[in-house]
C-alpha cells in the first residue's frame, strides 16, 4: 500500500475561510476545516478605534487572511492524520475584486500603527460598493475614447472593480496612495505571505483589472486621464507580468511553515478566484458546459475556443479559467438573496405575533414541497428577478423587480415557484445569448450551495433551458478546485499532475444527480419564456415605466429630510 | 317636549342584517341591530338534505330575511325605548342583484317541499357567478343585435345580474322555471313580506335587470333569441311597472305586523340597494361628489344632470339614486380583500412558526403606521390593483395584479403602501372618466368600514385624486339612508319628509373628517399616476403579457388531472 498524498485548497469566502485535505490520486476529500474571519465584513466601524464608516462600504483585515490559513491549514491534516511530509502542495482562492494597498515587503498599511484609523488602508471587499463614482468615469472615459478593450466586459465596468477601488484610494486618500508601494488582490497578497514572492494571477487580472493577454493593461493615457498622478498606477503599484493559472507562484517559505504546519518548500499555486476556480472541479476544462455557482448570487462562467464580444456578458478573459480556453463569465445578481428576501417577507416576527422563525429552511422546505406540485403557468404568475439589478446581460443596477399576474387566489408557493422561475428564465437568456455568439451550451453544471437545497430549482432550471443539468458531486466546489490546482503546481515529479485537464480529469467524482428537462413542462415554459422576454425587453428600455419609478424614487430619497 | 318619532332602515347584508332606529327630526341613531342569517351563505351544500354545489354557486335562505327583519325591528324598538307608535316608517335595502323565485302569493319556490333539494329553488345571492355562460350570451346577442341600451352599461353586463340568473335557471332547471309564477329581487320580496304587495324598486331594475325610465325593458325578440321560452320573462316572471325611489310601497300588513311588531299601517318605502341607499345618508343629493362605498371592494356613485354613456361604467340609470339625476356606478374589484390577502400572505401561520394571528387588524395597524412614514415614491413600487380583476373602467376579470419595483430593500410596509396607492390610483382612473364626460368631482365622500379603519388610505385618496376625501359621520350609511326613504315614504303628513333631498338635509350629520390634498405630494403622485396609467393602458391590450399569462393559466387549469 502507497502512502497517501494530497494537497490543501483554501477558499477565501466573505464570512470564512474553508481548507479541504483532498487525496491526489482520486479527489477523495479527506478532511476539512472552516474559520471565521475575527472581524468579518467590517462595514460599520473600523476595529479597535471605532472610526465610523460612510454607507456602501465594506473591508476586512488581512490579519484574518493569515490567521485562517495557518488554522486550517494544521486542522486539516490533523484531522486527515496525514504528516505535512504528505501535503504536495497547496493552491487558494478568494473573491474578488478584494484588494488592499501595501509596503514593498508586503506589509498591509493597515497594520501600521500611524495609518490603522485610516479606512482606505485596508482591505477592499468585493462589495465594497463606495466607488461608483470612479467606476462611471472609467466607463464614460473609456467610452469617449472608443478603447476597444471595453467591449470584452460587455461595455461596462464594475464599481467593485480594481482600477476604480484604486482611484477610489487616490481621490479620496492621496497620502494612502502615496504611501502605497503596492496594490494588490488579497489572492495574490496571501501567496505572497506564502511564499515570499509577489505574484499576479491572470484570472483577477483579465476580468477585475482589465488586463488581456494580448495586449496587457489599458495605456498609461487612459489612466493619466482619470486623475492626475494615476497615470503610472500599474508601473507604480502593480506589475505588468501576470502569472498564468496552472502555474507555481512559488514555495512555502520557512517562515510561513511555522505558522502553517506545512513543510518548507512546498509548491504554491498561482492564486485564482472562487467562482473560476470551480469549473475544473466540476470537470469542466472544454467548451460545451455552462458551469452555475449558485448562492446568494449566481456567476456563470463557460469556455469557448474564441474570442466574442457578448453584450452585457462580465468579462472574457483568454486562459482566464482553463489554460488554452477563452473564458466567459455572467452573471445574476440575485438568486438564494431574492429567495431569502421572499422567506424573510412571510415570516416578519413583528407581524407574525412576534413568533421568530428559528430555521428558515423549514420555510423553504415547506415552499419548495408545496411549490413542486404546481404545474407550468398554474400559478399564473411571472417575475423578472432584478430584485438587485440584472446583470447579465442587460448590466444594470437600477432595473428592479416585477411580479404579474397575482390574485386573490395567489398563495406563498406560487409566488416562491415564480421567483425561481424566474431565476431559470434570467439563466436562459444568459444561455441564449453565448449560443448566439456561438459558444456551445449543451448542459448547465450547478454548483455552489443553493443546487443541494433546492431540487425544483434544478428541475426548473432543466425545463425553462431545456438543458440536462449536471449537480456537482462536491459542496466545496472551489477548495477542491485550488486543491488541484495546487498538484499541477506540485507537477508530475512533485506528485501531482502535468496540467488542469489531467487534475480534474484524476480528482473530480461522478456527478451527484442530474436533472433532465420535461419535454411537455418545456413546452409550457417556452411559452411563458416569451412573455418573461418581453417584459425583460420592454421594461429595460429608456424612460419605460421601471426606469420612470426608479428615477421617482431616487428623486424622493434626494428629497429626505429624515 | 315633544314625543321622538322615528324610521327603521334595515340593511341586508351578505352575511348578517342591520336595522337602526333613527330619530326622524336630526338623524340621530337611537337604537342598532344586527342578526347573522341562520344559513349565511350557502355555498357548499344545501340546508337540510346536503345537495352538494358547484363551484361558484352562492345561494341564501329566504327565511332568514323574514327572521332577520323581525328579530332586528323588535330590538331596536326595545334597545331605543319607543313604542311602535312612534315609528312612522320602514325602509330596507339590499345586496344585489340577490333574486329568488317565488310563487303567485310570494312562497318562495325552495319553501315547497317537493323543491327544497333543488338549488336553481333557492335565493340566488349577489355573488353567485355560475351564470357567465348566460352573461356571455347576452353580451354577445346585444352586441350582434346592436342593441343601444348595452351601452348604458359600459358595453358587458355582468354574471351577477337579473337575466343572467334568471336564464341559468331555464338553461339548467326547466321545471323550476315554469314554476317560478315571479322571479323577483330579494329586496322586493322582503318589502311584499311586509305589505302584501309585490312592487319592483327602480334602482335594481335600472342596474341589474337593463330597464330604463325612457325605454324599459329590452324587448320580446331579445329575450327569445337567448332561449326558447325566454322571451316571455318580463311579463309571465316580472312586471313593467317600476317603483320610482322614494316612494311608498305600502304598508306594514296586520301578519306583518305580528312577526315584526311593528303597526299595522306603517308605511314602508319601496326597496333599495345598498350602496346607492348611502349616497342621500353621506348628504350627496346633487351633482359634484363622487360617493365610494369601500370595503372589500368599493362602488362608487356620482351624479349627473345628464345622460352619459361611459366607457367601462356598470352603469347609469335615471333616477337610480336620487330622483330628478342620472346615477352613475363604477366600481374597483378588490379593495379591502386585496389588503387582506396581503395580510393574509404575511401572516400565515404554517410559515411563520405556527403562529396564529388572533387579530389581523393589529397587522394592517403596523403596516399602516410603518407605510404612512414613506413619502410618495420612496418605496419605489406601483402596483396594478387588479387582484381581482378590473371593474372600471375595463370591466375584465381576466385582468391581474401587478407588483413593480421590488429590490432586497423592500420591505412590508413598502409594498402595503403600493396597494393602498394603487387602490387611490384606480378610484382616480374612474374620476377623469367622469369629469371626461362632463359628469363634475369636486369631491369625494368615503363610506363603508374601510374609511374608519385607515385613514392613511383616505388621504392617499386626497393626494391623488387631487380631491378632498370626506368621511362620512356615519358608520351604518346605508341603513341610515333606508331610515331616510322611511321618512319619505312616510311623507310630511305622517310625520316625515317631502322629498330624500329634505330627508337628507334634515337626517345627516356632519361628516367626521375631511382629509385634503397635500400640494407636494400630488406633485409626485401625479407622476407615479402616469406609470400607473401607462401600465394599466399597455397592459390591458390583447395579447400583453399580461393577457398571454391568464391564457397560459386557463390552459394549465384544463390540462388538470388532479
Amino acid at each position: 500500500m502507497t502512502t497517501i498524498k494530497a494537497t490543501i485548497g483554501v477558499d477565501f469566502g466573505t464570512e470564512s475561510a474553508r481548507a479541504v485535505l483532498v487525496d491526489v490520486s482520486n479527489g477523495r476529500e479527506l478532511a476539512s476545516s472552516v474559520h471565521r474571519y475575527e472581524s468579518g465584513v467590517i462595514d460599520d466601524h473600523l476595529p479597535g478605534d471605532g472610526t465610523r464608516l460612510p454607507l456602501d462600504w465594506a473591508l476586512q483585515d488581512p490579519a484574518d487572511y493569515v490567521s485562517a490559513l495557518g488554522t486550517t491549514a494544521r486542522a486539516v491534516m490533523d484531522e486527515g492524520g496525514l504528516d505535512s511530509s504528505q501535503v504536495i502542495g497547496v493552491g487558494i482562492d478568494f473573491t474578488s475584486c478584494t484588494m488592499l494597498p501595501a509596503l514593498d515587503d508586503g506589509t498591509p498599511l493597515c497594520q501600521q500603527p500611524e495609518m490603522r484609523a485610516e479606512p482606505h488602508a485596508w482591505v477592499k471587499l468585493w462589495k465594497h460598493h463606495a466607488a461608483q463614482r470612479e467606476a462611471d468615469l472609467i466607463n464614460e472615459t473609456a467610452r469617449k475614447q472608443g478603447n476597444s478593450w471595453l467591449r470584452r466586459y460587455g461595455g461596462k465596468t464594475s464599481s467593485e472593480w480594481f482600477f476604480a477601488k484604486s482611484l477610489q484610494i487616490l481621490d479620496e486618500a492621496p497620502e494612502i496612495y502615496r504611501r502605497a508601494d503596492r496594490l494588490i488582490e488579497a489572492a495574490d497578497w496571501s501567496v505572497w505571505q506564502l511564499t515570499g514572492v509577489e505574484t499576479r494571477n491572470s484570472c483577477t487580472a483579465g476580468y477585475k483589472a482589465l488586463w488581456s493577454k494580448k495586449s496587457g493593461f489599458p495605456d498609461q493615457e487612459f489612466f493619466g486621464d482619470l486623475a492626475p498622478g494615476f497615470a503610472g498606477v500599474v508601473d507604480e503599484k502593480m506589475s505588468r507580468q501576470i502569472s498564468p493559472l496552472g502555474g507555481r507562484a512559488g514555495e512555502v517559505t520557512t517562515g510561513a511553515a511555522t505558522w502553517t504546519g506545512l513543510q518548507p518548500g512546498t509548491p504554491v499555486a498561482v492564486a485564482n478566484v472562487d467562482a473560476h476556480v470551480s469549473v475544473p472541479a466540476v470537470k469542466v476544462v472544454a467548451p460545451g458546459s455552462l458551469v452555475a455557482v449558485m448562492g446568494t448570487s449566481t456567476c456563470h462562467m463557460a469556455l469557448g475556443s474564441t474570442e466574442r464580444e457578448i453584450s452585457g456578458f462580465c468579462g472574457v478573459v483568454e486562459d482566464g479559467i482553463i489554460p488554452g480556453f477563452f473564458g466567459y463569465e455572467a452573471g445574476q445578481a440575485a438568486v438564494g438573496d431574492m429567495f431569502a428576501w421572499f422567506t424573510a417577507l412571510l415570516t416578519n416576527p413583528a407581524l407574525a405575533g412576534g413568533a421568530t422563525v428559528t430555521d428558515p429552511m423549514s420555510v423553504h422546505r415547506v415552499l419548495e414541497n408545496e411549490a413542486s406540485r404546481l404545474r407550468p403557468g398554474e400559478s399564473g404568475l411571472v417575475a423578472l428577478d432584478w430584485w438587485n439589478g440584472n446583470r447579465s446581460v442587460l448590466v444594470d443596477a437600477d432595473l428592479t423587480g416585477l411580479l404579474l399576474g397575482a390574485t386573490l387566489a395567489t398563495n406563498p408557493a406560487d409566488i416562491y415557484r415564480a421567483l425561481l422561475e424566474s431565476t431559470a428564465f434570467g439563466t436562459r437568456v444568459i444561455v441564449e445569448a453565448l449560443e448566439q455568439a456561438g459558444i456551445p451550451v449543451n448542459e448547465v453544471v450547478a454548483c455552489g450551495g443553493l443546487p443541494f437545497q433546492n431540487r425544483l430549482l434544478m428541475q426548473l432550471t432543466a425545463d425553462i433551458t431545456r438543458r440536462p443539468v449536471r449537480v456537482a458531486s462536491s459542496r466545496q466546489a472551489p477548495a477542491l478546485g485550488s486543491a488541484m490546482f495546487a498538484a499541477v503546481a506540485a507537477g508530475p515529479d512533485g506528485g501531482g499532475y502535468e496540467s488542469i485537464v489531467e487534475a480534474s480529469e484524476r480528482m473530480t467524482r461522478p456527478s451527484l444527480e442530474e436533472f433532465l428537462p420535461d419535454e411537455a413542462d418545456a413546452g409550457v415554459y417556452d411559452h411563458l419564456f416569451e412573455v418573461y422576454r418581453e417584459l425583460h425587453d420592454s421594461l429595460a428600455v429608456n424612460d419605460s415605466p421601471m426606469r420612470r419609478l426608479r428615477s421617482l424614487q431616487q428623486r424622493a430619497d434626494n428629497g429626505a429630510t429624515r
